[in-house]
């Protein structure tokens, strides 16, 4: 039982590790976008990356949040834009918009799907009951990118996007119930991160949406 | 004094489950109004609906917050998304913006009133002083509208409404000076409301305004 | 030992009612300049004060926040509001936009300054790591100037400002180090003010800027 927690802990930190990085290189490629400076484009990589595990830490109780107690999620989301900011092929000013678009969603998409499942795994090593897991784990998924497009004036992508939110609660889903049939919780993460990136790619890709009152 | 405590907890229920209803509400009208697909809507419903909850429960210390723990706050805020959603009568292009604008009115200041209430009696049962509970309810009011108007990037409505942070604090103020007399708490909590309520549909109608600084 | 802390505890105060004081005044003078009336005014000078202490509260766990335990807090706001909002001295229409440019840089900046240097100490003084105290230190400088301008819907001075951010943490590292030197905190807190409160100006003044990704 205690190394199965000590497992279901690396767990976490991995996905949430991973989800750090992928977040903020969205973050970062949209602050370059934008066209803000370099610490700009760093502050809203570490936005991006840290806000929606900030959300989930503090709503479930684990203050001080994991992204401020351990140095590594900053140290991820540094790295992750000054990488971006340094190395990233697009110098011609004119199509950069556009050639950003999809390393934005994609990276988007991978951070979603990490978290998703990242959040669901960590409200369940902290008691809360499956819907509770579901709710956290798709909040925590989704709140990073909210915080990043509210800060540079933008709609949010969970509030018009193709499968944005239900993707992220599909996720989470898979990992809360493998938990209640026993399954091992890493296969289950792997399962539940797949299952979210494949379904948000696959609907940005034909265009699937709900449909609108009208 | 047991049997009071309970009593007050299904006082702030029923206050948490009523504002819950009709902010999801105001949530789904503008989001209805801004095009925005049946999940669009639903979210919005969720956040406006629950943002100032979480705020205040955060602020007490009452983690996880209700509305994560107690799955009828979710199930209150798609029920009334879907219902506007499909059940909403304006269908032509035109009017629409015109003709929601009067609900998301009414409905935002049903929510106000019961939030500021539910927020105010909440922070007292938490032993939080007099200034502080008015303080409380006047955020678990404002919350859920500020954060629904800035994710579609509005400037929100206590910014530049009629009394609309004044009724919030007027209504809480009731309750904790109601609470002070030892009068009944359901008795204080409508009394609250229904001040809060008609203070702000009474300024909309009117026009009151503060002055500005020109 | 003990009377140590209880003077830290005074310093941490009187830094953070000073902080609150200005930034407040930067709340009012953004307010007047997107012409709210008098009530939005005072609200976006209490959230432009408050929100980034809150953070940095609910963040370490010191729940409810002293901005919502302390009276304190909420009159400085208020005095600070009506204040700018009645004396301030720019009556014609024209030229105020450009008048109030400066107060409220100059204002953020000094809240900015007393707010990482509080940010800090309080984190330490709640056993948070040397790194961490200074994170919380940026947080709660940056934080109320974030959520004070997103709620006028414009890009907050952190990510294009001239060395926003950089300044916050240059004055919360005075703090740390300074403590871990066992150096006594007023001191230090001076400095570390100081510091943030010239670079900040500097470079407005001389317009050094990061570069960007062109």
């Amino acid at each position: 039982m205690e190394t199965q927690l000590a497992w279901l802990r690396t767990v976490v930190l991995v996905l949430d590790l991973g989800g750090t990085f992928v977040f903020a290189l969205s973050g970062a490629a949209l602050g370059i976008k934008r066209k803000l400076d370099l610490f700009g484009v760093l502050v809203l990589s570490v936005v991006a990356a840290t806000a929606g595990g900030m959300m989930r830490d503090v709503l479930i109780g684990a203050t001080p949040p994991a992204a401020i107690l351990d140095y590594r999620y900053l140290v991820v989301c540094i790295i992750a834009g000054l990488a971006l900011f340094f190395l990233h092929p697009f110098r011609g000013q004119a199509q950069i918009r556009d050639r950003l678009r999809t390393p934005v969603l994609v990276f988007d998409a991978a951070g979603l799907a990490l978290f998703a499942v990242a959040g669901a795994l960590k409200a369940l090593a902290f008691h809360l009951g499956p819907l509770q897991a579901v709710l956290i784990g798709g909040l925590t998924a989704v709140g990073g990118g909210v915080v990043r497009d509210v800060l540079v004036s933008e709609v949010p992508t969970v509030l018009y996007s193709e499968l944005y939110a239900i993707a992220a609660l599909a996720g989470a889903t898979v990992v809360v119930v493998g938990r209640a049939l026993n399954f091992p919780s890493d296969t289950t993460a792997v399962a539940g991160a797949a299952l979210c990136f494949v379904l948000r790619l696959i609907a940005i890709r034909r265009g699937w949406r709900l449909p609108t009152a009208w």
